[in-house]
């Protein structure tokens, strides 16, 4: 092995690939697009060249086979769709750095006790049809044909409409799920998203677990009222009651360990300059590792929440948009990666992961684990997002040397 | 005199001009339309019918003039325009009750030894220009042929050019200036447009001065981050420092007698619920009596922008779009009107208006009085805009009678 080319070739890959892209600044690759056929044909190619068996199920997912002595596998991937206007690294950086680990693993030409199987899943990020996870969801047998129908991108095109145009049959959608018993675990190299790697001075991240996730849609209902004529303490202004709970999310937040809660979206009505707002809709996201955490914040910001709003004669309502429950990434896994760091030499960190990935849904279901890779100034979904593929290739020896110990415990 | 004559032609002839309207909600009479050439038709009809002689100056403001024994003359009135779907008393039941106290006076017979001059200015409000106080800016000389040039609505069409197709001429807007050694006072009568009469129990309110004035647009910068893998402590969020600068916005209006302190606008980016806020944009609206106070508001808001920008690595850039110097009313007009408010019998307060209005720009030139009558729920520019037309011809008593003293003191 040699970082130095193991860095190169993914560098290579990984700038191919960004070139599948449909127009506009950085990557935007979404499900069932000509630019997205284009990736899967690509890795397809890279997969063979590896010595993989090669097949696409109903989702749109890219699979590599290496047969070991047992059908039961070790699956590694990530997802190949994008963002629109995201980078050339989040998701596709993992399924290149699989496809560069079964190239090695060949090249060592040992038979191993499981198969390997590398995966390039589709749609993880939602950007098209708004719920994402697609192919990993499929793996897991959650989509129904109804749901194929139902669904809708901004065109009011149905997924199982895109599916069809992009040669696939929604029918069979059943068939993309996986022989859980014939899966011995799941592994994702993914790009950190955030700032902590770097932070820290770590080349490699192993992640602990995703946090689970809670998200509300805010209103506060008060008085459109006259900004001249109407005296301080006669107003119900739903403005400066918005105000004081999305300073108090930030204190929340602040106040858990390793927890995030976000205001990101805010809107004001009727908006104008000379009036005392009437209502304002405002977002609020909650993460942390501990469900309980999580509740404990919700808890918090809505007790605020109400004693703000009847202070100052506003009413409000919440409807919570999204619940997903945290995942732990399998410890024997977290272990093993551990062990392979020390004796590659690279430097490390646990941490959690504080966004969603196709490693969610599938943790949920098999042993999993994650690599992360440090993001340049913890930026991602942009064009400016950035990993150094030396860094890329130690995920890679890493993961591989844990393939191999998995395959020495038997 | 008979209190529920007055009202009952006051509340006839506000009903007949409501409908002089563009579709929509409540009252739209935007200027230089049909809708308010069907207005000034209706007024000068009422204007000749009260032995007033009619004429319409190039700024489209129309004038009753009733001689008196000098040419010199105290003039009433308000602006006949409206917001876009506002109420059917705002400005127009000034110029309504002007014509009914013009009525009054003509029926006593009694030759007065000033002369009466009731107007109903145009586009007070300034939705279609942006500007406003046209008429009464008009009466002062401060309109240039080049302004008319250069101003134009959301359809482009300049305001000379909306002029002409009215009917009017725009190079003559210089003739529409008041001889001001000719003009003895100006008072105003107009609805309150705010809660406050309306909380005290009061039929009438003398208003003291109108309100100084400035706006900012302030634009907090910090960086668009994941909001799920941003650590609290790693963000440079620009919502959560706007808040806290919003909620301080009402403290600061708190703290200061008789000011008002207003964030009526504010508009997020990228304004999505997983990212942390890169940058705010929020209007700041500061009122106050005292010119003075309003500076110490303005000290106050910009050093805590300052100190929370700073705290959480975000940067900030303020422009001010609007300034405007308090007016103080006449005193000795003020005491005249309390006088005349006694010995009608009517319940008063002083007050202060929030709002900008005709009396404001002619104030600085001309001895000036408001006096307010009190608006249902201090509702005003929506169509549930009402005012007690009892109230309105209470007003109507006592200007009547501070127009008798006026001329009794010569």
């Amino acid at each position: 092995m040699d970082l130095y080319e193991e860095a190169k070739r993914i560098e290579i890959q990984l700038s191919s690939l960004a070139k599948f892209s449909a127009e506009g600044a950085g990557v935007t690759r979404l499900p069932f697009t000509k630019e997205a056929l284009a990736a899967v044909e690509f890795l397809a190619e890279k997969m063979e060249q590896a010595g993989l068996v090669v097949k696409q199920d109903a989702s749109g997912a890219v699979y590599g086979f290496y047969q070991g002595i047992s059908d039961e596998k070790i699956v590694i991937g990530s997802h190949y769709d994008s963002v629109k206007c995201g980078g050339a690294y989040d998701g596709i950086a993992g399924v290149v750095c699989g496809i560069e680990i079964a190239q090695l693993l060949r090249q060592e030409k040992t038979k191993m006790p499981y198969s390997l199987e590398i995966v390039g899943f589709n749609d993880e990020e939602g950007v098209r049809f708004g719920d994402g996870f697609f192919s990993s969801k499929a793996a897991l047998g959650e989509w129904t044909k109804e749901d194929l129908q139902t669904k809708t991108d901004a065109d009011g095109i149905r997924i199982d409409e895109a599916m069809k145009k992009y040669g696939l049959k929604p029918n069979e959608i059943a068939a993309a799920a996986w022989k859980l018993e014939n899966v011995k675990c799941f592994m994702e190299i993914h790009i950190e998203q955030g700032p902590v790697l770097e932070a820290a001075g770590c080349e490699l991240g192993i992640v602990d677990g995703i946090v689970g996730m809670r998200r509300y849609r805010i209103t506060v209902e008060g008085q459109a009222d006259h900004a001249g004529t109407t005296p301080m303490l006669m107003r119900h202004d739903a403005l400066a009651a918005a105000a004081k709970v999305i300073n108090e999310i930030e204190t929340i937040g602040r106040s858990y360990k390793d927890a995030v809660a976000t205001a990101g979206f805010c809107e004001v009505f009727p908006n104008t300059v000379n009036t005392v707002p009437q209502r304002v809709t405002f977002s609020l996201d909650l993460r942390s590792r501990r469900e309980k955490d999580i509740g404990n914040m919700e808890q918090n910001i809505m007790d605020f929440l109400q004693q703000v709003t009847e202070n100052n004669g506003t009413s409000y309502d919440v409807q919570q948009t999204l619940s997903v429950k945290p995942v732990s990434m399998d410890t024997a896994l977290q272990k093993t990666l551990q062990e392979s760091c020390s004796k590659c030499g690279y430097s490390f960190m646990k941490l959690s992961s504080g966004a969603g990935h196709d490693a969610l849904p599938i943790g949920r279901a098999v042993p999993t684990a994650m690599v992360f890779v440090p993001s340049q100034g913890g930026r991602s979904h942009c064009p400016e997002e950035y990993t150094d593929p030396q860094n890329l290739a130690k995920a890679v020896h890493v993961v591989l040397d844990t393939i191999k110990k998995i395959n020495l415990e038997e």
